[in-house]
């Protein structure tokens, strides 16, 4: 793949490929995917619709570059349970202070219930890989008698990202503000045995 | 509103209204709001596009019928905590049975954290009455000591909501199967002290 820095062409002025999955991340957001057109845009980016299509052929091509560029859960590689939890923790603060991301990614996971969705494949790996990575962790802190035995890994594990993503769902529909990673703070705090502090990505 | 079995016009068949908002119900399932057009739910009716503006002049309207004729937590009003979980898991249930429709549901909830959305309402007010009813009936189930008294009753509505949702996001885009009612039972049946079974609406 290009770099996001590239400029694209001399006689379409200053729009980038970042400028580009910028607009796209902006028109995704507000329409989802099947909502949005391409024109939209381009018009977005201030080019025009040839010069978009010559960069993302299809619009499932820009929508893969949106995803690929801003899912932190793609970069975390935990060690420990504590450290699984803190860094969902930390991620769940960003989510809280990019709502419009939050939402893309929610009504994404939601259109990709279709078998037909071009980010299916996507959402399918990323909740596999969440969930594996919290079960795993779950698994290890059990042989060190940090979390009980009559806990089942698996279970806990699509439980904690049923919330996490029940809770993005909840917030913006609700009257009385709902802290997300308030919510998960006092679940994970729970499962730890101690309390869990949010650990941020550099 | 007029009934459901009225038959729409002689000229255009037997097309009734019950048959546009079922039409309606599968292109929204399939397409979203955003992504719906009301030409395709026409065809889909079997009738022309004139003869479904007339009796549908937005298409607003359409899905204010879909949600009102296919959503059942409208039509719980439980006596006891026991009552309330047991009548959702039965709800949670019947929702595993027609997966489409719950897909609907989770879809538009996902838009609807645009603020223009036209099921915005509808799902604030849901969202509300449900968290109301469930943490109402954990605040009486404490004061007869059945739930201990630390448990706080709205964030554990919260939390239970968030985890319904949340699962029924996941279970479309899981490789092992989840089942939405069971993880359920397990945190419904935990927080009433005994196994709560499903209770089905007649």
């Amino acid at each position: 793949m290009a770099k996001t820095s590239e400029v694209i062409g001399y006689a379409t002025g200053r729009a980038t490929k970042a400028d580009i999955v910028d607009a796209a991340f902006h028109v995704f957001a507000e329409s989802g995917y099947g909502g949005t057109s391409v024109r939209e845009i381009a018009r977005r980016a201030g080019i025009n619709h040839a010069t978009l299509l010559h960069h993302f052929p299809q619009k499932s091509l820009l929508l893969q570059s949106v995803l690929e560029h801003r899912d932190e859960l793609q970069h975390i590689d935990p060690t420990t349970l504590d450290e699984t939890l803190a860094l969902l923790l930390g991620i769940a603060v960003r989510n809280e202070e990019t709502p419009g991301l939050t939402r893309l990614f929610t009504l994404l996971a939601a259109e990709s219930a279709d078998p037909d969705h071009p980010a299916r494949a996507y959402f399918r790996e990323r909740l596999a890989r969440l969930r594996h990575q919290i079960a795993h962790h779950i698994e290890l802190a059990q042989a060190t008698g940090q979390v009980p035995a009559d806990v089942h890994p698996e279970a806990a594990a699509t439980d904690i990202v049923a919330l996490w993503e029940g809770l993005q769902l909840q917030a913006p529909l609700s009257a009385d503000p709902v802290s997300v990673s308030e919510h998960l703070a006092t679940t994970f705090s729970a499962l730890a045995g101690h309390t869990i502090e949010p650990m941020f990505l550099p």
